[in-house]
């Protein structure tokens, strides 16, 4: 049963670390002992080590002990024998690019579809989608492709962010990059906002948390979802 | 003579399409009368004929023609013979497809180099750095590098924005992105604010406007610069 959580966030304003989740990761990683961190994307830059250091005393709440990919001899193997995969936030040209150079892409995929559990935040979730054409992050490193994990049939904007009311800065809103997005790329994007998250089960996808989502399709006006919508149909 | 403007943005808070720049693009063109513009850009995903028809009248007050590149039949000709050069704002990913798509960033580097005037407002501007690296903008497309024109020897962050007191958005800021790509590259980042331009003539640099930029060096604490500062040794 492919089991995937797909959030916008790691962090939430005022909150700690994955804390606004930990219940529904305690469901999700039921039966869960032991789970792979991807550390990639390195937020900020910090090393893998630091990364995967940052993120195990939260698991460690759910008795879930962590490992990160980068100490596995063989990556692909690794994955292929996970219980449970979560890929954290940072900068996701940094992680794509990684993910081609250890040739993981097709392996998490396989990994989800056969059922091993898989969180994703900011950067995380952004692979979930068709392509990484909507991640909000700058083009530090040049990946091979923009093409990622197509764990949904559409597009993800993580950290979705409405017009900043009274902002005299000229730079383009999110709702006109992602309008121009769909100039050359057909697919739905979902403006995710902080707080909200995607749950997959089989082909089930439901918006969860307390937010609404915004929902972007070519050549349409921009809807509002509201949580609990049923996105299975989705492309 | 090299003369290049590099502006952060064509339209400043409150005003109109170039408006604040246009004393300076008076002296900059003084001698021209035909300028190429390149609307490859396409901002908001307008067509070239929009865009190009859209700074028509700006140029007229200067009694300069326009043409687009893309009424050319033959591009890397038209820039060779170029008298002047604008590159317009937009998708910095969407421009830099488009250029190397047209084999043009060795002409215009050639044509700048035997000193054909050149001004870039935005993404136009983006590609006076060594690379795309350090662009605000989505990567709506795949271009196949992210090299550019290194017209100046160090990278541009046009539209610099400063972090925004009280805003709750979990997001990286501006600053927290570029300490990301000093992870990765070497060269150094202008942050240069809505407002602010540098002017190159040969191989002097200075940053002009009211406001003052923003440096970022590796492994440096970013620095802020005067308006008048030269640049001209900043690698």
């Amino acid at each position: 049963m492919k089991k995937v959580i797909i959030a916008s966030t790691s962090t939430v304003f005022g909150g700690t670390y994955l804390d606004y989740l930990l219940p529904t990761l305690a469901e999700h990683f039921a039966t869960v002992s032991n789970l792979i961190f991807i550390p990639f994307a390195r937020p900020g830059g910090i090393t893998h080590e630091e990364y995967t250091e940052k993120i195990k005393p939260v698991f460690q709440q759910l008795n879930i002990n962590v490992k990160g990919i980068h100490e596995f001899e063989n990556p692909i193997e690794a994955i292929t024998n996970a219980e449970a995969i979560f890929t954290g936030g940072g900068n996701t040209f940094v992680l794509v690019d990684m993910l081609y150079k250890y040739n993981l892409l097709d392996a998490i995929q396989h990994a989800v579809e056969n059922g091993v559990p898989y969180l994703g935040t900011s950067a995380g979730s952004n692979i979930c989608g068709l392509t990484m054409g909507t991640t909000n992050d700058m083009p530090i490193v040049y990946p091979p492709s923009f093409r990622t994990l197509g764990l949904v049939s559409f597009n993800l904007n993580p950290h979705y962010l409405d017009p900043i009311e009274g902002l005299e800065h000229m730079g383009e809103t999110r709702e006109t990059r992602i309008k121009e997005f769909h100039h050359y790329n057909p697919q739905s994007v979902l403006g995710l906002r902080e707080g909200s998250w995607l749950e997959v089960v089989d082909s089930k996808i439901t918006l969860k948390g307390n937010l609404s989502a915004r929902l972007f399709q070519q050549g349409k006006a921009p809807v509002e979802l509201e949580t609990g919508s049923d996105l299975s149909d989705l492309r």
